[in-house]
């Protein structure tokens, strides 16, 4: 059972996985992902954050005439930093069931059939969360936070965009497509991880 | 508890509508409509069927020079069956708990917040469904059947454009969507049903 699943920024994407995890019993990577790349590569957690939102940027500057000033160190750490995100998605769909959250993982594990997630909702919920969420000192205004939200969604087609020919959020890329709009994402759990549960067991079924 | 049901020809999700009424202990209503109408407006069911799948044609000719020539009484009978068919979702909402299949019920009922599920599946999926399904003197050739479902879906887009903003199919629409691709859609049903049970028990909560 490998489930990934997709959000846009301010859904509850991030929750709903780590809830659903929890209720399948199985572990979820999100961040921890950066962090167990970071140790592997031997770079900052930070830096290695920030080159995986950032990896097509940085990891292709050929295409992009004007990038060509990267110092090609970076890029070798980016490519570095891919390679080896790869290969922990394959480690640990291996050492058995987990959610993976974001990181194209339902594109890179594609071949293991996942269960596929994607999290949306309208813009004043997404808002609306995302205020309730931050910490105090970064409470941005609700147009600040819309521009934050629509970069980084930008952001995260785009990545998708490299890896797959569906695009980033197109329904037909994932087994369920899940609204959270004014819905408290812990009300959604239980039913939810039935459906998954009994589509793994179906799947079980039919393969025989 | 209102649920409306749309799909992409093929998906199986006039089965899937039927299936969870029978699950939630509610009436569906799908070819009953036309029916009803038929019988209401004292018309045809086929002729009735007809309209209500071609409605943006008969109705709306003015805005087409071209059909200008469609008699005056086809689209009186048009509008009528258009005007027949809202005030009987209002009248069977009213009644009490119902999964309406098709038609535009998502956004005729909006003011009511229902349920909204819209159901697809990739390309063979769906051709296989319908080659299963199909009476064997309609065993159409998947080129043919594939012409058959794009015109049918074309044809619903254009409809739900008519009536809403949101275009038809685009998740933002709906509440869940669901990809029926290689799946039985009977497996998906109690857990889906679990799902609309808690939306509207949590709904019911949040209002008070």
């Amino acid at each position: 059972m490998i489930i990934t699943v997709d959000r846009e920024f301010g859904s509850g994407g991030r929750e709903l996985g780590k809830r659903l995890s929890d209720a399948l019993k199985m572990p979820c990577y999100d961040d921890e992902i950066i962090e167990i790349i970071a140790k592997e590569c031997g770079l900052d957690v930070n830096y290695v954050a920030h080159m995986s939102e950032n990896r097509i940027q940085m990891a292709y500057p050929l295409t992009v005439g004007r990038r060509l000033s990267i110092p090609s160190e970076v890029v070798q750490q980016s490519i570095k930093v891919e390679i080896a995100q790869n290969k922990l998605f394959e480690r640990l769909s291996q050492q058995g069931d987990c959610v993976i959250v974001g990181r194209c993982a339902d594109v890179t594990l594609a071949h293991l059939h996942p269960f596929r997630i994607f999290v949306y909702a309208d813009r004043a919920s997404k808002i609306a969360r995302c205020q309730e969420r931050a910490p105090e000192q970064e409470n941005l205004p609700p147009a600040q936070l819309e521009r934050k939200m629509r970069s980084i969604d930008r952001n995260r087609a785009k990545q998708h965009k490299m890896a797959s020919n569906i695009p980033w959020g197109a329904k037909e890329g994932y087994e369920v497509c899940i609204n959270t709009t004014d819905r408290e994402i812990k009300s959604l759990i239980p039913a939810l991880a039935e459906y998954v549960k009994n589509w793994f067991l179906h799947t079980q079924i039919a393969v025989g």
